[in-house]
């Protein structure tokens, strides 16, 4: 009888630990106030927010190198054009040399690496070559979530339609006339703590018509 | 000496137990090749697709059309602007007003709702007012992320710079001359089966120079 006894209190201190450590995947609401569920890539997007300090001497792998790339590539593009070319900046030289043109960007010399998302206006739609514009934003995005939901940081800095700046990073990177460099994204693990914006405007937002 | 033996066995029984409904947020790769570590987020973005086929007659909860849209506006924008308005089209008849005049659009007769991001000119960086369009596209595929996060289809049906379909969503909306729409977006819940494309192209990537 004491045994049973003994028994039945084991079971039920191991079905406490399963239930306190069992994954919360269904109901409730989080401290950003999204359902559980499907809440992760959610989150993802609305925690995301500008880095703009690495630590520093820390070399990102070549797969996630490869994963935040392949996350770029899956924006939507008009008429599935796909105009865009990535060019990975991962040497100091580089980076430092890009710093030096783009005063806006001097995180570039602490950066781990960066990436500059290009239009290819030989791949554009030729009845409306502009759309390279939203498709490579898209991308853009998509690669600053990406590195977001791999723990690093990143930060979307404006070249084009800057002439000086699209001009000092064509002639650094020695692209062609048909490769136009939209933004530059320096990426590195994050250094200190950084909170999201809160963006939310409701006055913003309306329905059916202006 | 029975007793202990029998205690331990129910010690490692749960511990077992533990460990294998425990969450396994580390190590591991998917069927997409992505680490398990914070997958969900990255699997959102690769599995996202356009969709034009819905489900007839549903309805999208007040909460949902919010969580797309707090999704949108936690975009980056250059130098923190937040140029942007966001028109929700949720009657039928003016889902079918627009699809009138937006021939590549007609799946909008299907949707359960539309949302037409916009570029506020207004509230646009005055030194470089062209980064809305950067800044709105951002926010359009964070709506289109949401979308797939939450269970929901939709497509980027493009607007501007199309002089003719800036004229006519415009002139439905009746929007003023400083909001410029991007896009119009229809979104629904899926009908059928959709595949991502494979979009990754590794000789779009260049490293250090062109």
């Amino acid at each position: 009888m004491k045994l049973k006894k003994l028994l039945l209190v084991a079971a039920l201190i191991a079905t406490a630990i399963i239930t306190m450590t069992s994954c919360n995947s269904n109901g409730g609401t989080n401290a950003h106030g999204i359902e559980d569920n499907n809440n992760i890539a959610l989150e993802n997007i609305m925690t995301r927010t500008s880095i703009r300090q690495y630590q520093p001497d820390r070399v990102i792998p070549k797969d996630t190198v490869e994963l935040l790339l392949k996350a770029a590539m899956s924006a939507p593009t008009a008429v599935n054009k796909q105009p865009w070319q990535f060019i990975v900046i991962d040497n100091c030289e580089s980076l430092d040399s890009l710093a030096e043109v783009l005063p806006y960007a001097k995180m570039l010399e602490h950066a781990s690496l960066a990436i500059v998302p290009c239009g290819d206006l030989s791949k554009a739609y030729p009845e409306e070559p502009a759309y390279w514009i939203q498709d490579v934003s898209a991308a853009t995005e998509n690669l600053l979530l990406a590195a977001h939901s791999l723990g690093l940081g990143a930060v979307w800095t404006g070249v084009y339609p800057t002439k000086e700046r699209v001009e000092a990073v064509s002639e650094r990177l020695g692209l062609p006339a048909h490769i136009i460099p939209l933004a530059v994204v320096p990426v590195g693990y994050p250094e200190g703590e950084h909170q999201p914006k809160d963006k939310w405007n409701p006055e913003a937002v309306h329905y059916n018509r202006w």
